[in-house]
Order: C-alpha cells, then structure tokens, then sequence
C-alpha cells in the first residue's frame, strides 16, 4: 500500500495549512473509522475531543473551556455568530455583528446563513481594527464584535482588551479569530487572548499552526451558557442534544488534534515560531533589497506587491501561490516552509521579473 | 508506526457509519494533508471531487449534477434548506420547511441555524410520510418539502414522486435526503431518486454505505441555481465565491469517496445490498421467533422493543447498541455487521432477557 503523499509542500507558500506532524498523522489513521458524533459509540475519540479542548484552552488562557473542536475556523466563526445572535435574541430581532474589514469572509458566510447583518468597517494604517470606526458601528442591536488575532492577509493581531470593552459596553459578546494566530502568539507579547480580556469566543484551528490534520478546527466559549445556546434536542436517548454544526464527525481529525499538541505543546509549537518568524524576517528583506514594496510582518505572513505578470510567470513554474483581496501575494511561513524553498522561490522570482 | 485501528467494529450495530473499505483508507492516507476548499493549490483532489459528484450523479439517476461532497448528511441536509430559503426570498420573509416527523434531526438544526420554521407532520401507519397531512402542512410560505428515501429510525422510503407533486404545486423545491438509502436504493424497485421525479436536491452520503472515510457527505442539485443560490463570494483571485458551508475541507474524505465508489460502484454495492437485505430479514424473523415485536425492514435496518433491561444489560456486555427516540432497539446491517456478529448478539441477548 502506496503511503507517499501526491501533494508535496514545499511550493505551497500560501496556505494556511501545513504537513500534519508524524504522530497527528498516526492518530488520524487509528481514528480514520470513528465519529465524536456518536459518543457512545466511539467513547475513546470522545475522551480524546476533551483532552483536546483541554489543550486548547490552556494555549488560550482559559482554565475551564466550553467548545469542541469543528470541522474548521468557518465552523468556528459561524457558531460563534450563531451563540451570539441566539443569545442576543430576547434584545433583538435585528441582530448585526461587527467586524474589521480584514476579518476572515467565514463572516460574511455566516451573516448569510444566520440572518444577520454584518458590518465591516475600516482598520486603520497598520491594518488593524479601528476603534473609533468600530464604536461608531455598534448599536443596541449588535450582539458580537469581532477581533482577529492574525488577519488572513496581512497576519495582524487587533487591539483585543478595547474590542472586548467596545463590546460589553454595548451589550454585545465579543469573538476573536485566532484561526491561524492561536498556536503563535502565546510566544510572542500582544494581548489576544482569555488571558489578557473577558473574551466570550474564540476560534482557534489545530489545522493550521497546530499541525494536525484537516478537519480539526476549535471554538472555545468562556461561559457554558455559550456551547447551550448552540444545542439543538436529538431524538437519540444516548446524547440528548448536539451543539456542533455538523452531525458524524471526523474521528481522525480531533484525534490528530490531541496528538499534535500532545507532542508539540509548548516546546514544539514555541520553537516553530521562532523559526518561522526569522524566517519571515528574512524573507521581507529580501524582496525589499529588490525594490518590491512589503508589508511588514507583524506574525509570520509576508505580504508583497508584486505584478500581475510576475505572479502567472511564478505559477508556471508550479509554485503555489496566491494573492490577497488587495492584490498582494501572501507567503505564510508555516512549517514546511523554509530558507531554502523560498530562496529557490527569490531565484524564479529574479528570472521572471 | 502502529497501524491497528483501536475501534473493533464486530459489536457497533446501531451505527449508519461502518468500516472504510481499504482503497477509500488508502486514498484517505495519500490525500490527508490536502484541501479541496483551496481548489488552486490542491488540484488534483479538486478532480477527485468533481468524478465524486459525477458518479453521485450516475447513482442517483442525474445525469448533469451540480454538487459538492460535503462534510457529512447535515450539512447536505442545513445547505439544501439553506438553498431553499435563499431562492424563496422574492416568495417570502416566513419561510418554512415541511418534512415527515420521521426525518432526521439536522433537518431541526437547520431550522435553528438558518431561522426557518420546520413543520414536522405525522407519518403513517407504514411510518412514511402521510401525503395528506403534508398537503395540509404546506402553504404559500412553503419554501422546502423534505422526502426522506431510508428514514433513520425505520429505513422507509417516503413515496417521493408524491412528495415532489406537491411541493412544486405549491411553488416549493423538494429535497430528498438518502444519507444513508442512497447506496442501497438503486438495487430496489422502490422510486427514490432524480430519475423518478423532478427532485430538486439530494443528500447522499458516501461515508455511510459508500464505505468511504468520513468525512464524506453528498449534496446534489438539479439545477445550477440551487448550488449558485449558496455561493458566498471570496476575496481571493482564484476562487471567486464558494459555496460550501465549511472553508477548508477534507482532501482524505474527498478521495476516500472518489476511491470507494470506483471500486464499488455498481457490483461490490449491489452485492453488498443483498447480503444486508438477507441478514436483515433472518434477524428479524430471529427476532420474532423470541417473541420480540419487530418493525419489518423495509431496507436493511431492523427495530425491536427491548425492554430498558435487557438493552442496558447488553450495553455491559460492550454491545454498542442504541435506542431511537421511540424507544426501540435500532440494528443497522452495516457492511461490518455479520451473521456471526448478530448470532453472538442474539445469544447475548438469549443470556439476559
């Protein structure tokens, strides 16, 4: 039986995904044929879902976490809109959420399925949330602010403890996207999360910096009232109701999950960013020592102008790259990414200019 | 690396999942760090999945399918609602979905998840669908009726072209959901499908008796506008709207399916039908000779009044059995579940009544 992978990562220099570590590999296979869905069924996937929450919780400075983990950061950010419009329904019928404009477009999804009105309003010259932007938004009917911590194109970390303020000041519940961000930041000094603000929710994906295999995304809540507002009754006497937003699950995914970090959890996941963060440094200086404008990193994600013709000539030569809403190419220097690949990559770059 | 799987499969008989057969657990294995939500970076399970959906198609009787393989029968069954509501809006602001009482419980998450109202009518003698009872259930507000071909608790088959009538008479779409019929349905004389009707969606799912990995769930549309009717647009350049309701998605439940349906479909599935209809009517008779009142399969699923005492009595003895909400014991002939299995659970059951 085959057991190479077909995808090879080294010119995937965009994504947000990684090589699953070997013992999250290991456990997706073991689990490959359960289902957290059905815990009375498969009891020993549901014990490792909580081990995994558990971690989760201690990377985000939450003691007693209340959450799961999801198919994904979309799964994540719409139950967490879900909670909050559920929660908020007793003060509105006219529910909005606010949000920076650099927050993940899972938020607009979620708007479309949730009837509710999302807001997007401006971040300010560093790319982050504005504040006074974001005070001006809500209103009695908001129910959730949101805060990225690490913003999909730029990789910037909002000014949470405000956000969270803005938001209970208001009312309203507040949420941050550490999709990406979570496995980071815990090593660097910016206040993004339980630890640092009465957060109510927070989205965090093992499948991403955590290095476990896909689908295993995570959602915290900071009250148990949070996970309830999600429950819909099951007809099943075994579990009585179910807060996910899907029913069978992936076994392989929550399983690689509590692996990964079982492995990985400080150490593991401190020394990456350290490597990746060096990385991205050196990378921004490179592409400036060649005149090409550079957004500069705040977390490891570069994000470059680089024209239209250049950007098809790399993708020819089958580097896996892609471009932001504002038309920059993004480099994520997630594991597999390394000195070598993106110094192969500045080569190609040099002869296509 | 271990490669033994920790859950035995010989003693789950109330499970609609079962074992991967081994080309879907090695296409898994070879895709499992892969995305099909990011179809210009991983192309080539982006083709895996659209020869997923085409072969879905070819099952389900649809010769021109538009779908996606989805993370499971929920989100088929929240997105086909979701569709629904969405192309009904010119319609109307009060939406509802009208569905027997026997269909699954998603189709009550849905209701929560996208604010629809969801009219649950009464089935009938024969525990499917009462035609006359949906007729009263459906008005100008109607947006969805929902057909169920393999009901969760029982197996029936709702009479579809019916069901089909009567939505469109009323301006409304219908949606079947064969999450778990759909792989044994087209090996009876029964009228499930797009060929026997103007079905407007359907949800069939690959990781139940496709015996593919979950997560692996099929949602298919008639019509382009049902899929286009979810699309979300994207800031990203090369993928411009997505219309699914996670981000990033599983590559390994993707492939698993493409690789099942490939070397099943049509032989080792028909085969596999008629083992599960043989074992599911010598259990019931089994059944019936110990003077247990048995539900008679319809498809190979059998339901049986078991006292709590004898059910909790074969639950210590490491059965993993469950009941449905009317209380009944639920066996469903899951290609993993024998006649050894099910002789050694009927002696079981011999020691504790």
């Amino acid at each position: 039986m085959q057991r190479s992978a077909p995808q090879t990562f080294d010119r995937v220099l965009s994504s947000m995904c990684t090589e699953p570590h070997p013992a999250a590999r290991d456990a997706a296979e073991r689990f490959l044929a359960t289902n957290p869905g059905d815990p009375a069924t498969y009891e020993e996937v549901a014990e490792l879902e909580s081990d995994a929450v558990d971690t989760l919780g201690e990377i985000a400075g939450l003691a007693d976490p209340h959450g799961y983990v999801t198919s994904g950061g979309t799964e994540a950010n719409v139950q967490a809109v879900r909670a909050a419009r559920n929660r908020g329904r007793e003060r509105t019928s006219n529910p909005n959420v606010v949000a920076p404009e650099s927050a993940h477009f899972s938020f607009n999804k979620a708007a479309d399925v949730l009837g509710v009105e999302l807001r997007l309003v401006p971040t300010d010259a560093d790319r982050r949330a504005d504040l006074d932007a974001v005070r001006a938004a809500v209103d009695d009917d908001t129910v959730l602010v949101v805060g990225v911590a690490g913003s999909t194109e730029f990789g910037r970390v909002d000014p949470i403890p405000e956000l969270v303020d803005i938001a209970h000041d208001a009312g309203a519940f507040c949420h941050v996207d550490a999709a990406w961000g979570g496995f980071l930041l815990p090593f660097t000094d910016r206040a993004w999360s339980f630890a640092h603000a009465p957060v109510d929710s927070l989205t965090i994906d093992p499948h991403k910096c955590g290095r476990a295999c896909i689908p295993a995304g995570g959602l915290l809540f900071r009250e148990r009232d949070g996970l309830d507002a999600l429950a819909v009754e099951t007809p099943y006497l075994e579990s009585t109701s179910q807060a996910t937003l899907t029913g069978t699950r992936s076994g392989a995914g929550v399983a690689s999950a509590a692996a990964a970090m079982d492995a990985l959890w400080p150490d593991g996941y401190r020394r990456e960013y350290e490597r990746a963060a060096d990385l991205a440094a050196w990378f921004a200086d490179e592409l400036r020592g060649r005149d090409i404008d550079v957004v500069d990193p705040e977390l490891p994600l570069v994000a470059a102008n680089v024209p239209d013709a250049v950007f098809e000539a790399l993708r020819a030569r089958e580097w896996r790259v892609s471009r932001t809403g504002s038309d920059l190419l993004r480099v994520v220097c997630m594991p597999h990414v390394t000195r070598e690949s993106l110094a192969a990559f500045l080569a190609d770059l040099d002869a296509v200019r």
